[in-house]
């Protein structure tokens, strides 16, 4: 294993004080590692808080600014936050409208944001949490019960964000980050496994032929080991799963991801046959992310994410941004 | 070889197609391959052009748009765009006040922005061009006489594509992109090759053990081969090189860079140690970048470019640029 990493121990801590270093727009707390916005919470909104193992940067710290989320929790890496970090960045999001945590369907996750939940309900401060589970590949998986958060979230974390900004109440940002959710599907490939850093070597082992068809953003198993094959029919494979799961009809948004290691001539390349697909199933795609959004160290692969658009959403998803991975319109 | 394509050979016409599909903002000529703005040239501006071989995505397509680049000429994958091609950008980009072409210093693109610029003058376009070397790796190398442009020409097109927003005229622009270039300087390291579509094998062979170290964007060897190090050593060596040929001191721009295959989690890392390092030696990073900016395909590694400060420049660094690759104040 060759990483840019100084020892597997210190890889969040040296992360994160290039993360302060790098913007002015970000507070980063270092000691209970927790990445917020620079100008605090804002008094009156409902604030937005996700968090889950690193290694999937700009997931989540990359999205924390002005319409989308206010703090984020990174664990280790693809280990999740613990109760007391979450809370730390529940207290740092908190404008007086309660709290939104935006969870990713993993057990650890899911167990480490509801005792956080508890925690913050013990200082006052009101929590919902929307669990999201966005893949389309599998019901079950090796670290969840139900279907993996994966993609999706970022649309949730982009739409809810928006939502809040406009002075939404909780319920109503809780809402609408569940439809989120629901109208959207996600599939991935992948080419070659990632390394974590302590573990030394990748995640898994594929030969040159090979492909994983429904690998999860920690490596997780996927549906079937696949051949290798044509840009096309990988493309068009994991259409065909999302749109069996939920037809692929009307506008849509989609994020064409890479997993770290991809370069972004590739995802290009797969988008265009993604829109080709979408197009030829009567489908149009009205707004697109193409890189690196949520990533799996230095994976090899794509993901896409399709959602379903009406008017509300694309209102949301087009108002502006201000965050370290994703800005427009102001 | 495992790639997201269809073929070798349609690598570029297919990635094309895809930014074409995902970025409403720019105008992709699928035949002459030009990449433009959408609106088309700006009456009275000085337009920008660049371009190279591709695979070192987002640039130069990724950096067209308001306040920065008019157009661009994508090759094929490390290979020169051709003569034809880059009249064909060059007079996309002409309002009417001169064109501006940004080359970086490899002897295929020298040769062809120049027959290009002839082309050009035949059909009363003038155009000067300005030629990139702020590599400190190496004086000559594979396909250079004189330094490698690498880095420094993400900020060349970003402060000259500002200065020509603001209406300076054809000389003034080329001035400050001279400049620029002046006072920038890169040095790369890479871990593993990248690998070329149509050769289907890493560009380079390193042991578990190895780096190279100042490599070029090609995987061109850099000065030596040198023994896998913690990230605080690789970038200390990286800065000690840039240090010796121009001195870090005062206020610096600062783009920690990775070469497509290194994960964003390592590169924040490594920013963190440039930032200590800098400080440590009297200067003050002033702004940075953080991320893929100038890609060798799935190359793993890092560059760091650094550029000297002043106020012109930094007012222009800051002046709102709204591109697929790079996007803020506006």
């Amino acid at each position: 294993m060759k990483k840019l990493i100084n020892s597997p121990d210190s890889v969040i801590a040296d992360a994160l004080r290039g993360v302060a270093a790098a913007h002015p727009s970000l507070a980063v707390d270092l000691e209970n590692r927790v990445i917020s916005r620079a100008g605090g919470a804002t008094p009156g909104k409902v604030g937005l808080v996700s968090g889950g193992g690193s290694g999937h940067e700009p997931l989540h710290g990359g999205y924390v600014g002005y319409g989308m989320l206010d703090a984020a929790a990174p664990g280790e890496v693809y280990t999740s936050p613990v109760p007391d970090q979450i809370l730390a960045a529940t207290m740092a999001a908190d404008g007086g409208a309660g709290v939104l945590h935006i969870v990713k369907n993993y057990t650890g996750d899911v167990l480490n944001f509801r005792m956080a939940a508890e925690l913050a309900e013990d200082e006052d401060v009101r929590v919902v949490s929307v669990v999201t589970n966005d893949d389309a590949a599998v019901e079950d998986s090796t670290y969840t019960a139900g279907r993996r958060g994966v993609g999706g979230t970022v649309f949730v974390e982009k739409i809810a964000g928006a939502a809040a900004e406009e002075g939404a109440d909780l319920d109503t940002v809780a809402r609408i980050a569940t439809h989120v959710n629901e109208v959207t599907r996600s599939f991935a490939i992948a080419l070659h496994a990632g390394t974590v850093p302590a573990a030394g070597k990748p995640g898994f082992d594929l030969a040159e032929d090979e492909v994983e068809l429904g690998v999860g953003i920690h490596g997780e198993p996927g549906r079937e080991r696949g051949a290798m094959a044509p840009v096309h029919d990988l493309v068009g494979y994991s259409l065909d799963v999302i749109h069996a799961d939920r037809p692929v009809t009307g506008d849509v948004l989609v994020m064409l991801n890479g997993q770290g290691g991809t370069p972004l001539i590739e995802l290009y390349g797969a988008f265009a046959e993604a829109v080709a697909w979408i197009e030829g199933h009567g489908g149009r795609v009205a707004r697109s992310l193409v890189g690196n959004y949520i990533t799996s160290l230095d994976q090899q692969g794509f993901s896409i994410s399709v959602m379903s658009l009406d008017d509300d959403l694309l209102r949301l998803w087009d108002a502006p941004v201000s965050t370290p991975a994703l800005r427009w319109g102001r």
